[in-house]
C-alpha cells in the first residue's frame, strides 16, 4: 500500500488547487451503471456473471441474501466523491453507514482494482467478478456489510447509528482529510447517531480535517417509513440549521427520472461542500496557526482560563448533503403486481424464489440487463477503459486509505512511569488516589505525543480526577466562549460531550485510523456502550483474520467512580457488571485489570498503551486509599499479573503451607481482605495465611483459553489444590466461578462481591452490605478452615467481628460517616 | 389515593375550561423560595431547620451530598407548573430528567403535603423538616435523584438520558394528561435524549395526552458548559423548530435580575403553552374522533392500508419551553474570591467544609436566609397559610398522580391461547413458525385490550413474524402519510422506530403509567439497551420497597432473529450475551424463559403478560423449525419450568436409571439436542437416555438464590447426582455453570453453547461452528458415558459421526445451504 498522503503535506489545503481535471457525467453514470450491475450480481448470481448466455435458474444462488434498497445510492456517492477526487486530489475516507451496503461498497472497491490487489484470487476480470459474486453472504465469503473485510471501511453497518461517531473520531488531527460519511435515513433514528451531528463542536477547522455528512432519504427502513423523510422539508433544513450545517439539498430519481439530471445536481453538490470545506479551513488556517497543545498553560479559574479565547470565531456552519433518491432506485418498479422501487418493499432482495418462479427469472434478467454491461466491461469482464478517468491513483482512492487499511499508526512516546510513582515506604502505609497519580503521567504522555492522543470522557475527566491533563491541553470546544471559562479551548486534546455513546465512538474512529487514546467512565454507565464495545470487539476480531489490515492501537476504558465508591451516589450508580460482556468476547481480544494501588495501576497502563488490536478493561478508584507496591513491586506484580504478596500474609517461607488462601481482586476488596488478614494475624497468630492479589484478571482463567491464563500448575502453585480460598472480588462473584472453574482447587474457592445490594450509604456499609467487608471476610476463614470456628477462643472472637461490623453500621446510619477505627485502619506491615 | 380523574372523564379537554381561580406570582415566588429554602436545608442541615438558633458548625452535615445546580430551576418550573394545575385543573404529571435533582422535587411535593401523607414520620411541620434534611443523601434515607422514594416520579434521575421517552410513555392513551417533561441541558446531549425529540410523531393528539418538554438551560454539566446552551440562539430555535415544535424561550436570573420578573416570563410562557396544547387537542378531536384500534381492518397492501388516512393533518406543531436561568441560581454568587452562581463550580455543594471553614459556614447562613424562611413557614415549621393557593387539590396534584404512584392498572384481558395453539399430532412431526403463531395470539390480545397494551419494537415486528397485529391496527404514525403506505396510522397501537432506546424507553413510560406493553428486539441488537435495562431493574426494585407505589406490569422482551438463526447477517448479528446481564440483577425482578416451540411460547407469554414487577426476557426463534409439545403439554411444561421428555429419551419407565441425560434450552439447542438423542436412540439402542428440556433457566439455580428455583433434591431428581449431562444451551456456556454452581452434580455438566463463532453462513454451520451440532452432542455423550467410548463398534460411529458433521460444512461451503439430510431431518417419536 502507498505511504500516507498526509505524511509530508504541508499546511495548505489540497482543495487549493485548481482542479487538475474534470471527469465528465458520461463518466460518473457509467461508473454507477457497473457499480450498480455488481451488486446486483453479487445478490443473485453464481455464474454467467456476464450474461454471455441467457440467464437460467440454475445460475441463480440457492439462497437469496443481500440488500438491494440501499445500495443503488451509496454507488452514486461513490462515483462522484471518486470525481471530485480526481479533479481535485483531496484525500477523502468513505464511511458507510447504512447498513448492509456491502454489495455496493465491495462493487466500487473492485472497480477501482483495490479489491484484487488485496484480495488476489478476486481477480479483476470475468473470473474474478463470477468469485466476487458467490462469495458475497455465503459460507466462508463476506459478510453483507461494509465490514472488516471490505477495503477502506471504518465503519460496519451491522448494528446501526455509529458511522457519523466514527467519521468525527477519524477527522481529528488529519488536517487534510475530508470524512465523507453517509448515513441512512434508518440510521439516523437512533439515539447515538442523533447525538453525533454536532461532532463539529469538537472540530477545529485549523488542525483536523473536515466531515461531510451526507444522508440518503431514500424513505424507508425494514418495513416502514424513516422519520427524516416524512418531515416537511422547512423542518429538514431547519434541523440542520439547527444542527450547525447548510444543508444542500439533492433529490432525483422518481418518476422514472433521467439519472443524468440527478448527476448534475449532485456534481454540483458535491463541488459546493468540497468549497465550502476548503473555505472553512482556508479560513481557519490562516487565522489561527494551529497551537501547540502540549505547551503548558496556566489555568486561571477567575478569569477565561486555558486556551479561552473569547474573540475567537464561533464554529463554522459546515455543509451537508441530504440526497433524496428511490429506495432500491433502477431496481424493479413493480413485482407481481405490487410497486416496489421506492419502497420498503426493495429493503431486501426485491425479486424472490427466482429459482422457481421463471416471471421473476425474467425479471431479473430484464433488470440486469438494464445496465449494459455490454458497455461497461470488455469481453474479458475487465473495466472499460473509459472506466479508469473514475479511478483515483492509490494516494487518494478511497478503498485503499492508508487511514483505513493498513494504518498510519506510529507506537506512543511513554514517559517514565518512575516519574509519577508513588513514594511507597516499608511500612506500606501511605494514602494516594489511583487515578489522580495516573493523571500526572497521562498528562506527560500528552505532552509527550501532541497529536496522535486523545482523552475522552463522559464529562467525567475531572470528576475521576485525571485533572492534571488540563495543566498542558483544554477540552476541545469549538463552540462559542464566555468570560470565566476554563479549560476549554478549539485546539484541545480532552473531549468531552455527556454521551458516552459519542466518546466511544469517537475514540473508535480515532484508533481505526492509527492513533491513540483513552476513555474513562463512570463504572456503572459504561454499560451504555455495552454494545458499542461488542461491536467494537467483533470488528478487532474479524480484522486480525484481514491480512492487509495493520494492527490498531488497543482501546482502553478507565472504569473509576466505581461500584464500592458510589456510596453517595447510590444504586443508581452501582453496578460493575461491565467486565461480565467483556469476558464474553473472544480471549484474543479481552484483558481486564484490577490494580489495587496507583503505582500498579500506573504499570497497567503503560502496558495498555503499547498493545495493539485489544480491548483492555481498567478500574481503579479514585479516592484517597492506601498504597501498597513500590513501583519496582508493581511493575513485577503487574507483569506477573497476579501473585502471592508474602508480606500481607502470614508465610515468612514462600513455600510453607498454607491453611487459608485470601485472595483479592479490586482496589477496595484488596483494602478489606489486608485489614481482614491484618485481624486474623493479630488474633490467631498460628493460622498460616496466604494472601495473593490479582491484577490480571485473565490470570484465572485456563491457559487453554485465554492467552493470559495460568497452566493449570501455575495456578495450583498459588491457590493450592486442596486448601479453602476466600476471594474477595470487585464484580459479581459468579465470573470468579466463570473464570476458574476449570482449576483443581474450584470447589474451595468462596467469593465475595458485589451481590447486587446497593444504597445511599457510607463506603463501609456497601462493602457491609454486600458481605465484602473485613470482619465478614475473617469469618469466612475462620468458618473455612477446618476445625478453626470451634476451637478454644474462636466462637467468641466470631462474635465479636460480627458485633464489631454491626456497630460501623449503627455507626454509620447514626452520624452519615463510618467510624474512625475504620477510617483510620493502618496496615502493620 | 384518589381514583383516576380521568377515569370517567369525556372527551373535552379541562383545558377547554376557563381559568376558575388565579394565582399571583408573588405566591408563586413564596413558593420558589420555600422550596429553594427546603433544597439547601437537604444539602446542609443536620439541625435547627428554621434557624431559630444561630447557624452553628455542629449543625451541618458531616458529609456534605446533594446537587445544588439544578435544584433552583427545577423548583421555579414546579411553581409554575402549580399554577397552571390550581387555575385550570388539567392533570399534569412532573417527569425530572435533571441527574440528582431529589432535592428540588422532595421539597416540592413536601409543600405539597404529599410527602407527609406518604411518609407519616415526615411531618409538615418543624420536626418533620428536621427529619426531611437530616435522611437526604444519608445512610437508610433517601438518595439524591427524583427515585422511586419520590412522590409522583416515574423518571430517575440517575442514568441521564431517558425522560422524554418516559413522559412520551405516560402520554399515550391518557388523552387527558399533559406530561411535562424538564430536560437538563447536560442530558439533552445522551444519545437517548437525543433520539426523543420527535416522539410526537408518534402521539395522536385526539387520543394521547400531550408532552410539554421544558429544557433547562442552566449551562453546564459536572465540569464544563453545554452544548445546547452555547449555540446561537437562532441555532437553537431552528433545531426546535427542526424537531416539530414552535420553542417559547423564556431567559433570567443573569446579573442579578429580579425573579418576579423572570415569573412573569414563565408563566406567559406557561399559560400559552398549556393554551396551544388544549388548541391542538381541541381541534384534533373534533374533527377525528378516536377510531377503535381494535376494529379489523383489512390491509390492502396496494394502496394506503390499514389506518392510513393521506387527508389526515399532518402533525401539529407542539410548544417546547426554553428555560435558561443560571446554574445554582440564588446560591451564592461568589465563594473564595472565584464565582460559583451561574457557573459549574453550583453544580454539587457551592460551599464545601462547612463544618471547618467559619467563612462558609457565614455564607451558608446568609444563603439560608435570603429565602426568608420566616415569612414562609409557621412557628411551628408549616408552610403558611398563603402558599396553599399554589397546593392543588390530590386529583390533580402531581406529586399524588395516580398515574405515577398507586397506579391505574388493570389486569389484561387475555383471549385463550388455545386458539392459536399449533396442533401437534403424535408423531411431533410439524414444522411451525414460533413467533408467527405467537403473532396471532398477540392480535387477539390487542383487540382484547384497545386502549391499554401497545407493542413496541426497532423496526423489526414484521421482520420478527408479528405482523398478525397489523391485521387489527397500524403502526402509529403522526408524520405525513404518502400513496402506498401501509400499516401506518395516528391511531394505531404498534410503536416502530429505529431506535431501541426509544422504543424501550416509551415503553417503560407506559408500564409506569399503569399499562401494558411487550418490546421485541432481535436479540443481538437488545444490548443496546443494556444499561437501561438495569437501571429499570434496578427501579422495580427499590419500588418494591416504596409501599404507596402500586405494583406495574412487568416489561417483557420478546428476542426474536436470536443467535443462532442469523446465519445470513452474520457475526454483527450474533450476540446472547443479554441473559449475563440480566441474570446480575436482583433474583426477585428477573425471569429468563427460552420456550422450545409455539404453543411453549403461547404459554409463556401468557404468564409473563400476567405478572407484574419483573423483567420476563423470551428468546424464541422466528424461522419454521419442528413442533415438540401440544398445547396441554406445553402448559404443563410451561408450569413446571423444566421437566423430563420421556418420548424423547430412551426411558419407557420414568424411574429409570439414566447413563446419560441429555438437556437442552432454547429452540435451536433443543432441535440439535433432540437430533442427538434420536442418533444415539438408533445407534446405540441400549443406551438409556434422559431427556431434559429447560424453559423457566432460574429453574437451574437453587431454590435459596431465585423464588423460581429448584430445591437440591428436586434438582437431583431431574439431573441425577453422578451421571453425565450433556446440556445444549441457546447462549455463553458459562452461563448454565453459573447457575448450576451449587448443585450436587455439578461437576458432570457439560455445556455446550455459543463460543464467539460466528460468520455468514448457514444455520447448520453455526451449530456446527459453535461445538452445539447433533454429532458433536452425540460424541460428547459416547465420551462421557464411562466405557461406551472405546466399546465394539464405538470408534467407528465416532468417525463416522466425525465425518458427517466436515461433511455438512463441506457441503455448505460448495452449495450455500445445508443438506438436505439436516433440513429434512424428522423426529421419530
Amino acid at each position: 500500500m502507498s505511504a500516507s498522503p498526509d505524511a509530508s503535506a504541508s499546511h495548505t489545503t489540497p482543495q487549493d488547487a485548481a482542479p487538475a481535471t474534470s471527469v465528465g457525467l458520461d463518466t460518473v453514470d457509467a461508473w454507477w451503471r457497473a457499480a450498480n450491475y455488481l451488486t446486483v450480481g453479487q445478490i443473485y448470481l453464481l455464474d454467467n456473471p456476464l450474461l454471455a448466455r441467457p440467464l437460467a435458474a440454475d445460475q441463480i444462488k440457492p439462497r437469496l441474501l443481500g440488500h438491494w434498497g440501499t445500495s443503488p445510492a451509496l454507488s452514486l456517492i461513490y462515483a462522484h466523491l471518486n470525481k471530485v477526487i480526481v479533479e481535485r486530489g483531496t484525500p477523502t475516507l468513505y464511511v458507510c453507514g447504512p447498513g448492509h451496503g456491502g454489495p455496493a461498497m465491495v462493487a466500487n472497491t473492485w472497480l477501482e482494482g483495490t479489491y484484487s490487489e488485496l484480495f488476489p484470487d478476486i481477480t479483476r476480470d470475468g473470473a474474478g467478478m463470477q468469485r466476487l459474486f458467490r462469495q458475497f453472504s455465503f459460507p466462508g465469503g463476506i459478510p453483507s456489510h461494509a465490514a472488516p473485510e471490505t477495503p477502506g471501511s471504518i465503519n460496519e453497518g451491522g448494528e446501526l447509528g455509529y458511522s457519523l461517531m466514527h467519521a468525527f473520531g477519524a477527522a481529528f488531527d488529519n488536517p487534510h482529510l475530508v470524512v465523507a460519511c453517509v448515513i441512512g435515513d434508518g440510521e439516523a433514528e437512533t439515539g447515538p447517531l442523533a447525538a453525533s451531528w454536532r461532532g463539529h463542536a469538537f472540530l477545529d477547522p485549523a488542525t483536523d480535517g473536515a466531515v461531510l455528512p451526507i444522508l440518503n432519504l431514500n424513505g424507508y427502513k425494514i418495513a416502514g417509513p424513516t422519520l427524516l423523510a416524512r418531515i416537511p422539508e422547512e423542518e429538514l433544513v431547519q434541523f440542520f440549521r439547527g444542527q450547525g450545517y447548510e444543508p444542500l439539498l439533492v433529490t432525483g430519481g422518481f418518476d422514472g427520472e433521467d439519472p443524468m439530471r440527478v448527476h448534475e445536481r449532485m456534481a454540483a453538490a458535491v463541488g459546493e461542500a468540497y468549497d465550502r470545506i476548503a473555505e472553512i479551513q482556508r479560513a481557519a488556517r490562516a487565522s489561527d496557526l494551529p497551537t501547540d497543545a502540549a505547551a503548558p498553560q496556566t489555568p486561571d479559574v477567575t478569569a477565561g482560563g486555558a486556551g479561552s479565547d473569547p474573540s475567537a470565531d464561533a464554529d463554522p456552519t459546515w455543509p451537508l448533503i441530504v440526497l433524496r433518491t428511490p429506495k432500491g432506485w433502477t431496481g424493479p418498479r413493480f413485482v407481481d403486481g405490487v410497486p416496489v422501487e421506492g419502497t420498503f418493499r426493495a429493503h431486501q432482495v426485491p425479486l424472490a424464489e427466482v429459482r422457481d418462479n421463471p416471471e421473476h427469472l425474467a425479471l431479473l434478467d430484464t433488470w440486469l440487463r438494464s445496465y449494459h454491461a455490454e458497455e461497461l466491461f470488455d469481453d474479458e469482464g475487465r473495466p472499460v477503459e473509459s472506466l479508469a478517468a473514475l479511478q483515483p491513483p492509490a494516494r487518494t482512492r478511497m478503498s485503499a486509505s492508508t487511514h483505513a487499511n493498513d494504518g498510519v499508526r506510529s507506537a506512543l512516546v511513554l514517559p517514565p512511569i518512575e516519574d509519577q510513582a508513588v513514594d511507597v515506604p516499608d511500612s506500606r502505609w501511605v494514602e494516594g488516589e489511583s487515578t489522580r497519580v495516573f493523571g500526572r503521567w497521562l498528562r506527560d504522555v500528552m505532552i509527550a505525543n501532541p497529536d496522535d492522543f486523545r482523552l475522552f470522557g463522559p464529562d467525567e475527566v475531572a470528576s475521576n480526577r485525571l485533572d492534571a491533563v488540563f495543566e498542558v491541553t483544554p477540552r476541545v470546544w469549538a463552540e462559542s466562549l464566555v468570560d470565566g471559562d476554563v479549560h476549554l479551548g478549539r485546539n484541545g486534546r480532552v473531549v468531552e460531550a455527556l454521551s458516552e455513546h459519542l466518546m466511544q465512538g469517537m475514540l473508535e474512529g480515532y484508533l481505526l485510523t492509527g492513533r491513540h487514546g483513552l476513555i474513562t467512565s463512570y463504572e456503572a454507565f459504561v454499560h451504555i456502550v455495552d454494545s458499542m464495545f461488542n461491536q467494537f470487539a467483533k470488528w478487532i476480531e474479524s480484522a486480525s483474520h484481514v491480512p492487509w489490515r495493520g494492527p490498531i492501537s488497543s482501546l482502553t476504558y478507565l472504569l473509576s467512580s466505581h461500584v464500592w465508591r458510589q456510596d453517595h451516589n447510590g444504586f443508581s450508580h452501582q453496578d460493575p457488571g461491565f467486565l461480565n460482556i467483556v469476558v464474553n468476547k473472544k480471549a484474543a481480544v479481552v484483558r481486564v485489570y484490577l490494580p489495587p494501588d496507583a503505582n500498579t495501576l500506573l504499570v497497567t497502563m503503560e502496558h495498555c498503551f503499547q498493545t495493539v488490536d485489544h480491548v483492555n478493561v481498567v478500574v481503579a478508584g479514585k479516592q484517597p486509599q492506601p498504597q501498597w507496591l513500590s513501583i519496582e513491586e508493581a511493575r513485577r506484580h503487574g507483569e506477573a499479573g497476579l501473585g502471592i504478596w508474602e508480606w500481607a500474609g502470614s508465610e515468612d517461607d514462600p513455600g510453607l503451607d498454607p491453611d487459608v488462601v485470601i485472595a483479592a481482586a479490586g482496589d477496595v476488596p484488596t483494602l478489606e481482605a489486608m485489614a481482614a488478614a491484618q485481624l486474623l494475624r493479630e488474633r490467631i497468630p498460628g493460622l498460616r495465611i496466604r494472601f495473593v492479589n490479582v491484577v490480571d484478571l485473565m490470570r484465572l482463567q485456563d491457559a487453554k483459553e485465554h492467552p493470559h491464563g495460568l497452566t493449570s500448575d501455575a495456578f495450583d502453585a498459588v491457590f493450592t489444590t486442596d486448601r479453602p480460598v476466600v476471594f474477595a472480588f470487585h464484580g459479581y462473584p459468579a465470573l470468579i466461578h466463570q473464570l476458574t472453574y476449570r482449576r483443581t482447587n474450584h470447589g474451595n474457592i468462596h467469593v465475595r462481591g458485589f451481590k447486587e445490594m446497593g444504597t445511599t450509604t457510607t463506603p463501609f456499609d456497601m462493602v457491609h452490605l454486600n458481605d465484602l467487608d473485613r470482619y465478614r471476610l475473617a469469618l469466612d476463614v475462620l468458618h473455612r478452615v477446618p476445625g478453626l470456628a470451634s476451637a478454644e477462643g474462636m466462637p467468641e472472637l466470631a462474635e465479636e467481628w460480627r458485633r464489631a461490623r454491626e456497630d460501623a453500621r449503627e455507626h454509620a446510619y447514626r452520624y452519615g460517616e463510618d467510624p474512625d477505627w475504620i477510617t483510620d485502619w493502618e496496615f502493620h506491615g
